[in-house]
């Protein structure tokens, strides 16, 4: 399990004291919010025909539903979702909605399969953000709740800052929707991303306690805890993650997909079924598309992470690449289609780094006192410059400190 | 607890049930790795002097300690670590070492206060990677730790690639090295960043079972669980978290300081005693000196989360943030130093952010008809230019749109 020919993680992840603690449904969905929450980050703007590619790669990847937009305020979300839904590209597709009959309607008029519902369900928020009272909440929700399941529209009940609310308050509208007005499922929706890892379990099993309904955890990543949360839900029994591409995503993103799906693949046995081969282009286009940038070194998507520069790290690969990879490596980067492993050459390489570069040059490797020096060129040079030594220009140094000492 | 002055998380993270479940160490603190851990990110070059200058930084957020580099393999590093003993910030100054009395001297040479003493620790990672003996291993270590304790150092045992190894195994070379060599504390060290979350509370309560020292954990952000690891294993009873900014770091970065610290803060009450206002300043000078970036989203450091563009979160913005800016946020952004929160124009802006946006140019808000046609011009600019809007060019529409109707 936590070691084949792709990955290598921990054998204490599968430990049967962790693994009892592990209560997964057995219907497990991702659902794709890059096309609508994901475009609400500051700054990022798809056209229809950028949201039609995005979904013909998300196809592609897998994933089981895209949240396309909402039609109701956007005649390119409108153009947007009536496209992806005639395409008929594999996924389930949802559509975005206030809590109102016309809202409804406009999402039901583009075709889509399913249509997701807001509502805010905190009492401040309900109050202050709103100005409404809360009995106003409870009757628009079972009133607009009621007509998606007329309109033969898979309903999710999204009752927005519910972590933020009074828990028996909460229990009390989601309860009153599912009995009086009509919920397929039913989110936990931490909007501004304040749960902590540690209440996910007790909020999903008083969530699945109150109402018999598949849950859906929609997380928000302020803390940097949005994907581990998710990870934390769906192993307490949610069914459902709402991520996006990379954690594209109003304020600070949504949890990652890439990181949900990969955790769960190597270190829980769990596999969503994706091309995980897919994973990396599909963030690179979303990110172009997006026009924003991310950490080289972010986990999964990050553009450097196969580039080895630290001598420790360059010395362990040089005895093992070939044979072993997995030995320094979560798993192979081909996995994701993200390039290979390499090393690069720069203040933190080691011995070992530079008899790779010769190597790799077709040059003489064995006269360790050559290395030596040309490892201190190495040295020098990136450190003077602050950046990598290119192969080209480590070429140059390895024939200049040759012919000096011949 | 969840809700101050200065930030609102979820009333959930208190409940009775999530609390009774944490076991919090009353000596918590950070050893921040980014000189040594996070310049061995590929491409990441610090010289001596940016080494101090980000020292000087940390001292300033008040992390408990900095591990400053490996002078027996740098020069530069050496240098480093003199001149940040030097200075007497504050932190105390641990070195890093390879499991060797000559390394350990370096170390010791330099003035530091503690040395982090490495070793492969999992069985194929020592035969195949070092191409080692196992009793030669169990052998270096007992020589070397007990070396550091005739230092007088205080002495971290940091067994690589602990968690891919086998349990037993491994609880038996920290056993003897905590028997006969010396150890002040443990490391619990995720070198490839693969462990799950769910096996974070086990892992803890193993390893202190086994030794009676203090756990220092060290997690790997390969699959985006760096910090959140963190804070589960902080939670379980582990002290001291080994931490970089923003998550600077070999191969997919380590867990990241702000985000664990103001997840302790803010969703389970407890205060590492840092200068929190002093996190975004610290974050930029890092990256500007590393010569990276970090996605504009990403919680807590990012440029962008104080930006708001989505007309419905705008509605929001405008009918509380003078009043209750909480209502939309996790915590002010000046709890960490970053600029506050503002709205922006764009495809995704709704009616309230044309109005905001004309009672900051000083115009005429009322004009519903007109505020709407606004809307769509803004809609549409935006659209086809594929970005935000200036508040310049919007007060050039705003005329426009205005004259026309006059």
């Amino acid at each position: 399990m936590w070691k084949t020919e792709r990955w290598f993680t921990s054998p204490w992840n599968f430990a049967p004291d962790v693994r009892k603690e592990l209560h997964f449904s057995d219907r497990l969905q991702l659902h794709d919010v890059t096309l609508r929450d994901g475009e609400q980050q500051a700054g990022v703007v798809f056209t229809w025909e950028d949201k039609l590619a995005i979904a013909e790669k998300l196809a592609e990847v897998g994933v089981h539903r895209i949240e396309a937009g909402m039609p109701a305020i956007s005649p390119s979300d409108e153009k947007a979702v009536r496209e992806i839904v005639k395409r008929k590209l594999g996924p389930k597709v949802f559509a975005f909605a206030r809590c109102t009959k016309s809202d409804v309607d406009r999402a039901a008029d583009c075709g889509v399969d399913g249509v997701v519902i807001e509502i805010p369900s905190s009492q401040h928020f309900i109050e202050k953000a709103y100005g409404w009272s809360l009995e106003r909440v409870v009757e628009l929700s079972v009133e607009a709740t009621r007509y998606a399941k007329e309109k033969g529209l898979y309903t999710v009940f999204f009752p927005i800052d519910g972590s933020r609310a009074d828990f028996d308050w909460f229990l009390k509208l989601i309860g009153t929707v599912a009995r009086e007005g009509h919920m397929d499922a039913l989110g936990c929706v931490d909007t501004i991303g304040v749960l902590s890892p540690s209440s996910i379990p007790y909020a999903i099993r008083r969530m699945k306690e109150a109402v018999k309904k598949p849950i859906e955890v929609h997380f928000h990543d302020d803390f940097g805890m949005g994907s581990a949360n998710t990870i934390l839900a769906l192993a307490a029994g949610a069914d459902v993650a709402h991520t996006t591409v990379a954690s594209l995503g109003e304020r600070a993103g949504n949890a990652s997909y890439e990181e949900v799906a990969l955790t769960l693949l190597t270190m829980y046995g769990v596999d969503l079924g994706l091309d995980y081969s897919k994973i990396y282009g599909t963030a690179q286009l979303v990110r172009k598309i997006a026009g924003t940038v991310d950490r080289p070194n972010r986990g999964i998507t990050g553009e450097g992470i196969s580039s080895i520069e630290s001598g420790i790290i360059a010395a362990w690969y040089k005895n093992i690449y070939q044979k072993e990879p997995l030995e320094i490596l979560p798993y192979l980067y081909s996995l994701t289609g993200h390039p290979e492993t390499e090393t690069v050459l720069g203040k933190n390489s080691g011995i070992a780094s530079v008899e790779m570069a010769l190597e790799r040059l077709g040059m003489d490797s064995q006269n360790d006192a050559l290395n030596r020096e040309l490892l201190e060129r190495v040295k020098e040079l990136s450190l003077g410059k602050k950046g990598l030594v290119s192969l080209e220009k480590f070429a140059e140094l390895a024939q200049k400190v040759k012919d000096r000492n011949t």
